[in-house]
């Protein structure tokens, strides 16, 4: 079927065409449409039978323009594929952990998914002071899973090599190059700014020349090393959940890179949650200690279980290859240490890019809720100087920390947990 | 016109229906045609016009499988698109230091090129003492200028990323990861060894979990980094030459990866002939000082030069750009810090890759003839074990050289330059 933009009413015709739909639909005789899209990117319908709301589906369609602005915004519909892609790759190794994939055409840039209607995207529930007791185990395993399986310590070559090639997502990642790596850092057109924050603040990050030479490293980083299989944005906004499950959801950035970048994008949201808790907290009239104990627990556990996992993964797996390579008297405990070492690197590019990406909320185009919406502004810009000071502190420094403890001990040390 | 394996023959044939040969050859009617491959991966003719020995190709063609072992060894024949794309695209930085294209088919997985009369692959005449006082600089200007211009310094985010893609060179990369990489450090049936060489000799290498973690950590680099586009061989086998002329040739293991890897790959070669000249100078009844010295200079100076080159490159790139991202008081140095650290990075890199290529060469599959045609077996011995001790600290200490004399003040450690 060559490509069109579906619409409110095409769309029940395309999922009457489609055979998979009968599994799940019992009838298409009453079926209800809505457009649920966040209107940046993409279309996003509900499609839910009238009649028996558990016969429910999500289409997500991309179009051939970046939503928010329209059409003389080109961006390619082709992102879908890579969305697809990853939902497929990720559905063989943690497939509780992402929606189930009823349908999908490449042609149609347009993929058929399970509804999930009773989980919510964390980002918003987290702003309310939310728990999601699951957060820290479930992303990290989605992380360890699906990060640990792309590399070349479990792909052959030739699999490695070639799904490199089918993930190379121009588009995609020229949005994090120029958003999260350079226009902040830069006087740039696409920047806005709370007003309460000063020159000498923006300064602060746009004129110092350790941190613009670490950012531009991590921005290398980014651009060519093809570690593994990344989501490519996944911070809070890209997780929906409750209590009991958790859904990682749109991988259209996915592409080859360096595993600390997913892992970065999600602690540096969390530390961001963390600040703003400051704040939030007593708007909500609680006492702000418990909430923000457990957004900074939940970052330690993340990554510490994220640790555990991935090198789990890798060591029953490098005792099923026994390679000849480790075949000699203290070979193994020299493969032991090669993954020490090897997660000791994660863990400084995770520091690195988990500062890019908390920088860039406050200097950037995209901001995150959690800061951005206080609406006492001077109070917002207090928030925004201690991400900023830590954001900096932990690009340049991002080597020498050797625990995450250092990590949320600094994140106290500006925005003490009381 | 479908793929077809040419032999003596139809190699003519082949040669009258292509359009371009009639600006080669005056008349078709008497050309001489003789196989000339070294025998190990492809059929190499040389094809000359009798009458007019001026008027002369070169034709090169891959067939489906490893031509050493035959067709039990399938290898893809389309491994020459790899070699006619590098070829191409070196043609456009540095068009004298490769062989002219007269006609490339995809096909038919063959070229036809300049055929290098008066010049000879520079191993042999290494071997024999021979100088050539250009290697240094037009080797690092072939480097600088195929490796800067194929980075995300210089290439727009999708040219890269799609030429990327174009290279994934699966099987020939499979290659370098399996005899550069791999086999040499463990028990491999691959291997062959000096019998002079002893267990402990072998072990020095093989059982020692500080090098083979270095060894991994660069195959892992090797496979990870897509940074430039490689010759991905450049051994001084792949270098044809005479005193006023150079030419680099035989791409065909093109990929984009880690920069270190090519100038690794001949500065090794150097340090090798290097220690072989110990003895062959000796055997062809000369003073060893002043060919073993221009051996050395030639290694220093190959990547003094290169950094000039790549840094000048650079430099006037970024001054062309102007990005806005260095525009602030302070700037120009940074960017300035920037390319020395990328350098010295490229620095570790190239003596780490330069390590591995010399212990392979001593332990592995491919031998060097500099040292594996020396015929007294204990001397050949005694000069194997100073390149794999060499490599040994190289690739440990890779991170800890200063300057290119340190390392060749290692080179004279070993083996004296009297």
């Amino acid at each position: 079927m060559p490509y069109k933009q579906l619409d409110q009413d095409s769309v029940i015709e395309y999922i009457k065409s489609v055979p998979e739909m009968k599994q799940v639909f019992s009838s298409f005789d009453n079926l209800n449409v809505s457009e649920i899209g966040d209107g940046n990117l993409n279309f996003v319908y509900n499609v839910t039978n009238n009649e028996k709301p558990k016969e429910t589906v999500i289409v997500k369609q991309a179009v051939p323009f970046l939503r928010i602005v329209g059409e003389s915004w080109p961006l390619p519909k082709e992102r879908m594929n890579f969305e697809i892609m990853a939902l497929q790759h990720a559905a063989k190794y943690c497939p509780a952990l992402v929606p189930e994939i009823y349908h999908a055409s490449h042609e149609m840039c347009l993929i058929i998914m399970q509804n999930l209607t009773d989980h919510k995207v964390i980002r918003g529930e987290i702003i309310q002071g939310k728990y999601f007791p699951r957060l820290a185990e479930d992303t990290s395993t989605y992380m360890a899973e699906n990060l640990f399986h792309t590399t070349d310590w479990f792909l052959d070559h030739k699999t490695k090599k070639e799904l490199v090639g089918k993930f190379i997502n121009v588009d995609l990642c020229k949005i994090t190059e120029d958003f999260v790596f350079t226009n902040p850092y830069e006087k740039s057109d696409t920047n806005s700014f709370n007003p309460e924050l000063t020159q000498e603040n923006i300064d602060f990050i746009q004129k110092d020349s350790e941190l613009k030479l670490a950012v531009a490293e991590m921005k290398y980083k980014f651009m060519n090393n093809a570690e593994a299989l990344l989501h490519g944005d996944l911070h809070i906004g890209s997780i929906m959940a409750n209590e009991d499950e958790t859904y990682v959801i749109d991988p259209e950035f996915a592409f080859f890179g360096p595993i600390g970048f997913d892992i970065g994008a999600f602690i540096g949201n969390l530390i961001m949650a963390y600040f703003s808790h400051e704040h939030r907290q007593k708007l909500l009239g609680n006492e702000p200690y418990q909430y923000r104990k457990w957004l900074l627990d939940t970052v330690e556990a993340t990554w510490e279980l994220f640790e555990q996992k991935f090198d789990k993964l890798w060591a029953d797996h490098q005792e099923k290859e026994n390679l000849p390579y480790w075949q000699y008297e203290g070979g193994k405990e020299a493969a032991a240490e090669q993954r020490k070492r090897f997660i000791r690197k994660i863990f400084s590019d995770t520091v690195g890019f988990a500062a890019c990406k908390m920088m860039r909320r406050i200097l950037g185009l995209a901001k995150v809720a959690d800061i951005a919406d206080i609406e006492d502004l001077k109070e917002r810009a207090r928030i925004e100087r201690m991400t900023l000071k830590m954001g900096k502190q932990m690009v340049i420094n991002r080597d020498s920390y050797s625990s995450i403890q250092e990590l949320t001990a600094l994140a106290k040390e500006l925005s003490p947990l009381v």
